[in-house]
């Protein structure tokens, strides 16, 4: 019944040698690895505008300025990524190049790092495109968390399924975007050069504060979530079509170029044409309703702008269970994450993803800009720990021209970690500080179950012991049973059938009542010996536990006796309700107490299965 | 931990033999038995007024005279089970007095009745306790369900501690209540003699609809409620100190005339004082600053009653657990309910009673008025087939004075009856009809119980089946393996013990790892064949199954093959979180697949304890 559900829902299991490593060519590939990147604008812009507009008018004219610098940093960004990509064809996320360069621990952190970026972008992808579409019916704002939560469990599903992120179907939503935005961009220019700039001095916004520093590395921390997913060429290396570095090296300017162009671009064009959006309605949203009115035009543009975004979400699917698996394998988090599932994905990984995003959008009430601070820290320590690696990188290997390319890493490295430390310093209060504990916790954690994995392999290795068991050892047996019934006839035969040595226990819960089992009893097996316990304080368990001990003292023959449960199964789930469970109540009694002995007691299920 | 955690909570377990039957003298069986009665005019009165004044002034002159009809149904009720005490003075609840007279369907109608009514018993007291210091405190009326959650979790936890209702504690609610009100009503009828009775024509309320006979009955449906908690001493006999009848019945009659005082004395003073209530007020609280202001007298009135009605809400946690335990020995609920926990109380139904009420009072949010229309039907139903059953009593055992007993009787059978129609139809559609689709469910899964219970002793029975084992028949044994390591020594060892047929079995998940193992093993049980069975879906259960049928068949001896299990257990509980439960799930899945055979497959467990 159960797997029949479980099948309607996910599908028929498929065979594991269907596993198939499909190769991209370029134009797939882009459509495969950048929606995260440049579906960015989709919430980059609105932090720009949200950190200047407090300043008014006279903030919001520094926006094109703010934005060159964000686009430089990606530049710089994108041409270490470049480096990483040709050096790494085998693919070079950050835990591995962190890992292999600056060893174990750095590793690590990345990819606390890195496990938490893939949960925020997720989180923030669905809120941003919930807020993209509200913009056109703003009805449908106060539902947000609902309706990101059920694109979250569609998105689940499908990935659960067994979604190729490689498939065609993927690559309309991102050209569609492409698209419609650079159409727009154009037009909007041409709508510039034509009528001359606007200026925000006309709108006169109010200052709620002057335009101070801080304010403007306020801006920037933020903004730099521009960035975001850019990373993501650099770790799919191998699914290129060879060769391989060179392809994806291409793909990755081409991306990085259209980034650039999408940001500067948007944020160029509201600034000249001075936009100002209404209350809950996005920025970009503001700046295509301007240029395009209200009408379908519009609508393409915010649909298309929610669809990539909802890819975006679906590329943390991809990367956070291949991550999870990887480290899994490594050692640092449950085996379960690297088991593949009936449709041959990481299913577990999948479900864990599922239930931290929902956990996430349900806490911060589907609101974006309160989940920036804490998703701008991840992204830049991993770059920042990425990019050092590389650097150690290229000092070890010295190759052609290492100079240059430990020093364009090495900017890269110093870019980024600044801007990590502005990031860190300026959002701290508002959210950072979440990230700052959990990384640390979540180290501990992988070291715990490191640790226990490696204890575990110590202690389960034979080593020099011998394997060989010199002579069978007779074995004695204890049966505890409820009365004379059906349901232990198949355990006394089966405990004399392995053992001559056999004891049945009766634990007597209401005084008088074990004489009349004892008579019974004695009518059916005068062999089998019948020990009837009293039980003051009216548990089975316990003195059932007490009897053991003691007979195994008594023999005293270095062994323990084995215990025969007789338990009778009901014939549907919920008769189980109405019975005590006393089988399985000694059973995890027996199962988890803990002896100083080597050889554990023995327990052995007798079931009896009732018909109806 | 888990122990030592509910020994703290709960505290430390009683022996059995420290049941005690404490009987109890008048003054005592009083305070025990009346406070569900006599707190009733804690709801009772809010229901008279809350149902008259929709008619304005107009209605509200019909207090008295509905008071006055409520009282004499009162004095009916009581007398008839004036009756029951003496003939039943072994105790006779509604439901042994409707069995042993209506018979079994009965019996269970009037048990489905009585349990609903405990379930709304709390849930009424504890919520209109509420609203009685609510009236004194108006800021507590928004956290009326927290607070009623949190008396009901203290009542709860301490009635798993083995509150006794008998202790004295529970005697100083109850006379501090009868002394506080019964001063209040003298005081107040003095002020009535002395000023001459107000009009509610002087406080001119408007009618929002005309006084109809309609709004009467609907009116006296709920006003009923008053009756609640009268056969709480016809259920309580056996307490009572020899003569136990001559002194139950007399209690019984003071109990009667206290409720009939409280009720109509307080009705009458309403209205002869012309009292209306603030909004969020009760019409109780409201009389009692009418007359004592808004002082200590005033706190003292408020604060007794909801004492009073907490009191009685922890009677229904001694009547419902044991009228459970009663119907789980008589086969019609759960055998668990009928255990006796570390504190000598039936603790499953306790916790039953304890998440039922807390149900009950947030789906209702916590409204006394929304709850009284479930509450009342229950209650008639229960005494009216008391009722009947009490005139077939008199019918069958004609002793002295048979006909008017049964002609007493059958005038509250009737009255009851009555009431109980009147009741149905005008509250039907305000919750009523939940009752009438609850008790019918019930009643099935009385039956769906007792016929499970009657066929597993039918099939367990071991009728002519001969007990004894006529010799030993050899055993044959499979091992499934993870690999060589030290958690399956044991194992092997064990199952070479008991068998001399021993196969190991390794599921291979990835192709190639199996020659692998293979090596590993023939160098260490060169004597113990390993089979190595592919696993195309990635399943480690699925091909184990099919090949334990696969090997039976082979041998075709009449006999299934034990599996011996080797299960490592971890030192710490979140240790097992990383690792697949694969023992576990084989053992699920052979204990409970079900097979045509009647032997079924043992299943034997080794298990091997990890240190750290």
């Amino acid at each position: 019944m159960w797997d029949w559900l479980k099948h309607l829902i996910t599908g028929a299991p498929l065979p594991t040698k269907q596993i198939a490593h499909k190769q991209l060519n370029k134009i797939r590939a882009l459509a495969t690895f950048s929606p995260d990147a440049l579906s960015s604008i989709g919430y980059a812009n609105q932090e720009v505008y949200l950190g200047l507009v407090a300043a008014g008018s006279i903030g919001l004219v520094q926006s094109v300025p703010m934005a060159l610098v964000i686009t430089m940093l990606m530049a710089i960004v994108a041409i270490s990524y470049y480096q990483t990509v040709h050096a790494y064809p085998s693919g070079g996320g950050s835990y591995a190049v962190t890992k292999e360069n600056l060893g174990a621990f750095p590793g690590l952190l990345s990819a606390a790092a890195l496990l938490i970026d893939y949960l925020l972008t997720a989180a923030v992808s669905l809120t941003a495109g919930l807020a993209a579409i509200s913009s056109a019916f703003p009805q449908l704002w106060p539902h947000r968390v609902g309706l990101s939560l059920l694109i979250l469990a569609a998105i689940t599903l499908l990935n659960l399924r067994g979604l190729r992120e490689t498939g065609s179907a993927m690559m309309i939503p991102v050209y569609l975007f492409l698209l419609a935005f650079l159409s727009m961009l154009a037009y909007g220019t041409s709508i510039v050069l034509i009528d001359g700039p606007a200026s925000f001095s006309a709108t006169a916004l109010p200052a709620a504060q002057p335009l101070t520093l801080f304010l403007m590395l306020h801006t920037f921390a933020t903004g730099c979530t521009a960035l975001t997913g850019i990373e993501a060429i650099s770790n799919g290396v191998p699914a290129f079509r060879p060769p391989k570095s060179k392809n994806a090296g291409q793909t990755l300017i081409v991306m990085a170029i259209l980034m650039g162009v999408l940001f500067l671009g948007s944020i160029g064009l509201t600034q000249l044409l001075a936009v100002v959006p209404n209350p809950q309605e996005t920025i970009l949203s503001a700046l295509t309703r301007r240029l395009l009115g209200n009408g379908t035009a519009y609508l393409i543009i915010q649909a298309s702008t929610m669809l990539i975004l909802a890819v975006a979400a679906n590329t943390s699917f991809a990367g956070f269970p291949r991550l999870a698996a990887i480290l899994a394998a490594d050692g640092y988090l449950p085996r379960q994450l690297k088991n593949l599932g009936d449709r041959l994905v990481f299913a577990n990984g999948i479900l864990l993803l599922a239930v931290g995003t929902g956990v996430l959008i349900v806490s911060f009430g589907g609101d974006t800009h309160a989940l920036i601070p804490l998703f701008a820290v991840g992204v830049f320590l991993a770059f920042t720990l990425s990019q050092i690696g590389m650097v150690v990188h290229w000092l070890r290997n010295r190759g052609k021209g290492w100079r240059l390319k430990a020093t364009t890493n090495g900017v890269g490295a110093l870019a980024t970690g600044v801007t990590l430390i502005v990031i860190g310093v300026n959002k701290f209060v508002e959210g950072a500080w979440i990230i700052v504990v959990l990384i640390p916790m979540l180290l501990f954690g992988f070291c715990k179950v490191y640790n226990h994995y490696q204890e575990a392999d110590k202690q389960l290795s034979l080593g020099e012991l011998p394997g060989q068991l010199t002579e069978p050892f007779p074995t004695r047996v204890v049966v505890p049973v409820a009365g004379v019934n059906r349901g232990m006839v198949d355990a006394i035969n089966y405990a004399r059938a392995i053992s001559k040595n056999v004891t049945a226990v009766y634990v007597e819960l209401e005084p008088g009542t074990g004489e009349h089992v004892r008579r019974d009893w004695e009518r059916r097996w005068p062999d089998v010996p019948l020990v009837i316990l009293p039980s003051p304080y009216r548990s089975i368990v316990a003195p059932f536990l007490e009897f053991l001990d003691r007979i195994d003292e008594q023999y005293n023959d270095g062994q323990l006796a084995a215990v025969v449960l007789p338990e009778w199964i009901p014939a549907k789930w919920w008769q189980s309700l109405l019975h005590n469970q006393t089988a399985r109540l000694i059973r995890s009694a027996l199962l988890y107490r803990r002896r100083d002995l080597g050889f554990q007691r023995v327990i052995i299920d007798v079931p009896y299965h009732l018909r109806r």
